[in-house]
């Protein structure tokens, strides 16, 4: 049992396997006698699912840039609220596919005129990081091929091609280098054991 | 036809007959050869209907006061991207049945600590100010009385008794101290055809 809890996040390129990682360390931290609760975004409480189906079906342009990002940071306080913030509040270790990185990395991308924007919602409605986000870093063409493997329901943010993935990539170690006490990065470009082992290391020094 | 286009807000309390005034203007400039376009809040446009049918339904705690603002918010976002402003850019008269007023009233009223925060939201995200409110002043009693005589599927916000009724009167005059540049009171405490003269005065003398 941790005395207090924890908040990490996982972010990464398609196919970057931050998902296999966010649920190995869930497995690994429980099977450790930490209580460890793996949740996602978009998405992560009942309501926050409810908005995420709103913004990804249908038509990819129903929704405009800026109404996106309030529909997103909509699901992201309901998530706070109904799930990590409870969770913390019970010194669980909160393990989060995708946070608030994401979001400054895709609109940063797509809407670079945006990212003031996105800080400054960011401040005024949620106001809360991760105590520790583990950037899984990956080559942008392996992780695509990984990710076209895959069979995604959405497939909204995953059919762009490599360049796309390139661009993620950098908008990720940009944003490592914003926050350098926060995001760790780990290389992805390794078997699945050695990357976990990493993560585990890096998570590990930050509980209590 | 005007020469340029013209947004129209109506406000009042429930019951206070703004939809019925809204619907009237709209018929009356129509008639006389102007191009309007009747609109209402929260609501307005397929995306923003879409937002309001999951804010509105189900379990009136289902979502906090911070995650509904940022619904309503990227609701209106919708409304003013694919209603209003278009039809403002071809010259029309949009007239909308509520707009940014009714969220700061509202939130005002429940959640006081959060009106810098919606004022903030919409500088950020919205932006846009009608150029004239009519805001349909009415006996809170009176009011109720009118509201609950209706069939209404969303009883949400009506079906609190004349205490909020009163509150809410308050809150909208204190908008109309607030902006007497935009917003101008009329008494709804009169025949429905002496309000309409009345709003369509102070209609028109914003048209060009």
């Amino acid at each position: 049992m941790t005395s207090k809890g924890l908040f990490v996040s996982f972010e990464g390129i398609d196919g970057s396997g931050k998902s296999t990682q966010a649920r190995r360390l869930a497995d690994t931290l429980t099977a450790r006698g930490h209580e460890a609760v793996l949740t996602r975004e978009p998405g992560g409480s009942p309501g926050a699912e409810e908005i995420r189906a709103l913004v990804l079906q249908g038509d990819p342009d129903r929704w405009s840039a800026e109404t996106e990002l309030l529909l997103f940071t909509a699901a992201r306080r309901d998530h706070l609220e109904r799930t990590i913030r409870p969770a913390l509040a019970a010194h669980r270790i909160v393990i989060c596919d995708r946070f608030a990185d994401s979001t400054r990395m895709y609109q940063g991308l797509s809407r670079g005129d945006l990212r003031a924007a996105v800080d400054q919602l960011h401040e005024l409605m949620i106001g809360q990081e991760p105590d520790v986000t583990i950037l899984i870093d990956m080559d942008p063409a392996a992780g695509l091929a990984r990710a076209k493997s895959r069979q995604t329901v959405e497939e909204r943010f995953e059919d762009f091609g490599v360049a796309l993935q390139e661009d993620m990539r950098t908008g990720f170690l940009a944003l490592a280098q914003e926050f350098p006490d926060r995001i760790r990065v780990i290389d992805g470009n390794r078997p699945e054991e050695a990357v976990a082992r990493d993560v585990l290391d890096a998570v590990e020094t930050c509980l209590p």
